[in-house]
């Protein structure tokens, strides 16, 4: 096990980004067309074909996800992965034709310091296209693809992931682009908010502790619709539409368990659920709940991961890293 | 304030319950029509008169409110509460004719060893008027109203309530009805999930504490959609459809602070959220996340709160409560 969404048989995983540009995009390709569904608790979502994710919509799996930064820009990611997947021969059979299904979603991350002045050609479709290229069963965590450009209200945001197992054997895992408008940490303490999920230190084995004077306050990076995780979960699990909707809304639980404030009308949350029938048997009511339970703490720790493996952007007055703050010396 | 849902100026609760039937009815009466929205994240809801509540909708505003146990039996509640209310000229005008408007939500509570046989007239509909009648500023918690037959996995459920203040100045308050399929509690321990946002020792004052082995162990009451718990959310600040829809899908994250699973294919979670119109002010869109993030906050103490307060059922074998359980003696 590495800790990853790739623990999950039968997907992939690929960054690109571009370092002055200060954003990125992350692909999760399928080896075969896998059932997914969708939930979105955030109010103000950046999505591109996800329509055909609603159980009672025609198109029954998906070739590849893909999350990016660059708002409304970024959708275009998804042009780059369907033109990938069509060079490779992949994508839903049509006649003659084929399309690559591709359901995507977007974080702001415009004005972070990178060079947005991009006129006439935005470079999403390109970071989309060599995000799948790069799709592999290893990936780094951190400022690394849609996470580049990623930031929290005062730590620097990034890519995390993380998995598990039901008790069953089904496998479980996920990913998130850390965008947060709030916080995934205890105030201003270096705990963070999803400690009771963490498995052998993975973001640093800090536990609770003891309750933090500013754990509660309030606090927003801005009052405006510019900030967003966004998150896949997947299992091995044979779904329908249906059930992968079930996993998605109950993975929506991990934003709860890791950041404050969730589901605002800032970020547009968003979480995929995927199924990629990997697994030899068919799971039960009791099997999803699990699968779904262990989704929404996987995602949690990979909300803490994506913060705690973070540098910083290399730009004059950037936002702290987690490790820059808090890497050595005093934590307490 | 009362740390009720009651604290929020422009509504009154009040429970009706039946001891043998091990059932009961909570309304929720608005001094006024108040705009409402709803969120339904488990999945198996039970819900009556609920299509209303969406934005593009027509009629703007409820005149209460109503949960109870029953199950598919319970959502007769409505009626009696709609007939109370007829009955003091309350009501939407349609011509001569005044439509009480009257959404409501039932939770499973049909096997707890209570007397169902109740043939063809279910009591659901008279202790909705008895609810209604009994609506007041003060109301009691735990084995009362729609919290009279609810449990937990291993403990009895019950109503619970919170409040909480934006930094601004607006009020919020939560009423939950405990009857999940999970874990309110930290494993077999007398720690409750949301312990992180408890205020003056709520529900026991016991606090996180050190790692619980039993803590992550998935377990459910029954493989079955036949658990649930309720919520209502409410702010004295003036909302539209539209931003009573936000609050209270921001509210959904109280599940997720205070229940393992949440969201689960056995449970018909769901969230009503109203706004009063008593604040004076209008809230901006920093204002309505803080108090979506309270409202979550508020939900999660309302939901530990319920267990907290819950005395068992009168009945061998019924499930015991946190109290008899963890009320005296070592809690460590």
């Amino acid at each position: 096990m590495k800790n990853l969404i790739t623990d999950v048989p039968g997907l992939k995983v690929g960054n690109a980004q571009d370092a002055p540009l200060a954003s990125g995009a992350t692909a999760i390709v399928f080896d075969a067309p896998a059932a997914a569904g969708l939930a979105t608790p955030g109010g103000a979502p950046a999505l591109r074909d996800t329509a055909l994710l609603a159980p009672e919509m025609t198109v029954a799996r998906v070739d590849a996800l893909v999350l990016s930064g660059g708002s409304v820009f970024g959708l275009d990611a998804a042009g780059g992965v369907i033109a990938w997947l069509h060079a490779q021969g992949r994508g839903l059979c049509v006649g003659a034709a084929r399309a690559p299904i591709v359901p995507g979603a977007a974080l702001f991350d415009l004005d972070n310091g990178g060079d947005k002045d991009w006129g006439r050609r935005p470079p999403y479709s390109d970071l989309g296209w060599a995000a799948a290229e790069n799709a592999a069963a290893e990936f780094a965590l951190g400022s690394v693809g849609a996470g580049l450009g990623a930031t929290t209200y005062d730590l620097k945001g990034g890519l995390g992931s993380a998995s598990a197992v039901t008790s069953r054997g089904f496998v479980v895992g996920a990913l998130a682009a850390v965008n947060a408008v709030g916080r995934a940490t205890r105030g201003s303490s270096p705990r963070f908010w999803a400690a009771a999920y963490e498995r052998g230190g993975e973001f640093g084995g800090l536990g609770e502790g003891a309750p933090c004077d500013d754990a509660l306050d309030f606090v927003v990076k801005r009052d405006a619709p510019a900030n967003t995780t966004l998150a896949v979960v997947a299992t091995d699990a044979p779904l329908d539409k249906a059930q992968a909707t079930r996993l998605a809304t109950m993975a929506t639980a991990g934003f709860a368990l890791a950041l404050r404030p969730a589901y605002s009308p800032f970020d547009g949350d968003v979480v995929f659920a995927a199924g990629t029938a990997r697994a030899g048997r068919t799971p039960d009511l009791r099997d999803l709940a699990e699968i779904g339970a262990l989704a929404a703490e996987s995602l949690a720790r990979a909300i803490a991961r994506g913060v705690y493996e973070a540098t910083p952007l290399p730009f004059k007055g950037a936002l702290a890293s987690w490790e820059g703050k808090w890497g050595s010396g005093d934590r307490r």
